[in-house]
């Protein structure tokens, strides 16, 4: 057996944590993007910036810098250079370092930092946490399966809250805060929504009867993105299908005797609970 | 074969859009729709009506005219006028256009223009985009189904928020914002939603538990239009069913060949959609 | 065939909706309880009250005099007069009127003359609305079939709200807005409910931290009510059962073929939608 | 037969609720329970404070050392009293007096006796309120079959508000109420659980955008924990089933005593609860 290359030593540490280097590894930069998501969330509170200011931006360049280190090694010892930079981690882990250098250039961009919250979905690959991704994919999917109903529904919505907002702006105009029509959409939108801050709201009675009406529009078609959701999720629940012996089609063992493609009988060993 | 008449080939360019002419007609009218919004929203921004008033009016009045000539070839063009003029589109194509002209006479009312955010919805049809009116129509036959059951919601919501209104009308008085009895409802109607703008909020003891009272009440039934609307949806994405004709176990012709209980083959005469 | 007595006569007209007479009196009634209603809102409006104080006060004074009128008539005619008297609707005819002359004695009372809102329930009885009432029924029972669910769930977050209301208490303090364990707990109900008025909001950083984890929980457990009724709901509108002719148990067609009590086979005539 | 010693006396009185002596004990605790909860309530209303201080204080006092001679005789009576120490309710008992006495040491600590709310649990428990306590494992077994969905719907949910607080802090900046990293953050939980006190709000036009497109996001995602729960509530709510002897149809032992396939009688084991 010939002798490991290093590039292939660190393609193994980096890349598969299922060896003791691995797990280390990952172990060592789930608490690495922690501790710099930390650092920029220091930097951001004024009192704690004025104090610690030289240390904080130390730790910043120290976190940036080891993580285009990891970078570079990742690009240099993956297989395939290409697919790896263009696949989806590989963007994120390249989004996670570049506002680290920009922020040199343009003022607060280094806050974008908290982008590497996205490399700790990695880590969840790695630490073997698949099953909350599997649960994820169930989700996903359910939210595919529904996603023609959702784009008519925010079709809906964002026609509701065009015409509404311009109404508004019509009616309560400018000396009540609806100071223009997009402004006016923002404001039926934070009504819709039901999330209602209230640095704008009507005045006007015809206005506040408008609003009214809005609001109870809103309470009653939050109900469809739930009806949609749950319906999706009970069927997905409810459904447990096998492949039948003779055809290969789909079919719930605790439903059917007989496939219902081509005829074959289903033995129904154990019945899904 | 006679020649087509200038009004046939008119009719096919606007209402037919599997005709390159009629494409290429309804892909400008969607261009034109977005930018005629576009232009009525910047105009409602203060700073940007001082600098480019000329501008956006000219613009705005070369939408309304375009619009004007396109609602006169339809009206032309349509074998049946009158049916076309009182049709859903037809009516929206007017109201498309009025407030251009009132806005000369009366304020502000050019800004409804936005209605013209309706005429999009021909385009999305147009465009075979039809699968989502489809959904569309299921959405909207889930809640006609569940039609009674959310008009006794709706006659229940609006009960609570007068007496509810009322009561807090009496217990806040007029000096901590609840002025009449109709903004009482208002402020009713924007808690019961969990809205909850602020510009009125109740300071007494009193108030303040009745109003936590509210809150609960209406977090509580929240629940119900989307427990209603739910079920319906579980409904109708559970298919249709009928009964096998030998061994009159029930079986969905939309995804069985054979019945799972015999194996009788089983016609599909018209899958449900 | 005897004369009808006068006191029948005012019996039919007044509880028969099923004779001229009685549907003439019962669309008068539905008129007069909204304008009685219409002049208790115009009067609590501060500018209306002062320009139009002597009308309306005797537009007030003439509905409860003929509601009071009214009420004793029902009380005349009425068989039973107890059971009347008693019975839901004879306790809200009574609550409708009593409040025009308590107001005489204590200011602002005349107010809950609103409570004529609940009248109208009875006008839609009568007016064969009864399929709304029906629903209303249906909504009832998925109310009641989850009742112990709800009430734990309603236990759940009174305790909840109760110990975070106080924790909040502790650690933002009076200055902050906090200024007793009952206004903390109201504050909690804004909160957990996702109402959020904002007249009281955590300005400390724990304060606010607790407030987001509330704010999430909150979020989280909104989920349960609605899965309650959703599921009840799904429940109800899924069974649809017929006696079974040998043994009277309930049976649905659409799913079985014997009875499951005495195996009585059971017909399928028309399956359920 | 013995004579029972006084500590067996007393842990009848105390622990079995199903004789006469420990029925009046469990009512006397509770309303002491609610009455001592009140005192707390009392004494953080200033109003009351200033005037009743010496009373609310003895009562208080009172409450905490009836409570701690309580705990003393249940440790002192339990049979195993290590295991009663470290039980649920050994913990809450033991927290329910402990900030009596640190409120001496550091102020306002007093006010967490409401924990006290706990120990209700155990008298709904002792009088016989068990189906409440039923009711709620359901919900929390609801809640434990759809954990993992939670999960990775929680982590979705934080690393959304992360991500986006931290863009709005960039683009609105201290000057508008973003403080600092974590406040936005704060502000985008306010914003996604549709609470949205409006203490800080966006007021730059690009903040306003992102802050609608973050609401219409949150209230679709409302719709996803509600589904998950709906479905396990449903899929909870259908009987457990299990496949016929003879026919193999499957039947719910629990409603069914005839297969309502082939009328084979079913032995109804264990019934499912």
């Amino acid at each position: 057996m010939p002798e490991e290359t290093f590039r292939e030593r660190v393609y193994t540490i980096i890349f598969h944590s299922d060896t003791p280097g691995g797990r280390r590894f990952d172990v060592i930069l789930l608490w690495l993007i922690l501790l710099s998501m930390l650092s920029v969330f220091l930097e951001s509170v004024a009192s704690v910036r004025k104090e610690y200011y030289p240390i904080i931006t130390a730790a910043e360049w120290l976190f940036t810098i080891v993580f285009t280190i990891e970078y570079i090694l990742r690009l240099y010892s993956y297989p395939r250079r290409f697919k790896y930079f263009f696949s989806f981690y590989g963007i994120i882990d390249l989004l996670a370092i570049i506002p680290g250098y920009l922020g040199l250039l343009i003022p607060n961009l280094q806050y974008l930092l908290v982008i590497r919250a996205l490399r700790l979905l990695r880590v969840f690959r790695i630490l073997k946490l698949t099953r909350y991704l599997n649960e994820g994919d169930v989700l996903k999917q359910a939210l595919k399966a529904s996603m023609y109903k959702i784009v008519v529904f925010l079709a809906t919505v964002v026609t509701l809250v065009t015409i509404v907002g311009t109404m508004m702006y019509v009616i309560e105009g400018e000396k009540n805060g609806f100071t223009s029509i997009p402004t006016s959409i923002y404001w039926a939108v934070v009504t819709i929504t039901t999330v209602g801050y209230g640095d704008i709201s009507p005045e006007t009675s015809l206005g506040q009867f408008l609003a009214g009406v809005l609001m109870i529009i809103g309470y009653g078609i939050i109900a469809v993105p739930t009806g949609i959701v749950s319906a999706e999720m009970t069927k997905a629940s409810q459904v447990a299908l096998k492949p039948c012996p003779k055809c290969n089609n789909l079919v719930s063992p605790a439903q059917a005797r007989f496939c219902s493609n081509c005829g074959e009988p289903i033995s129904s060993s154990q019945p899904s609970a």
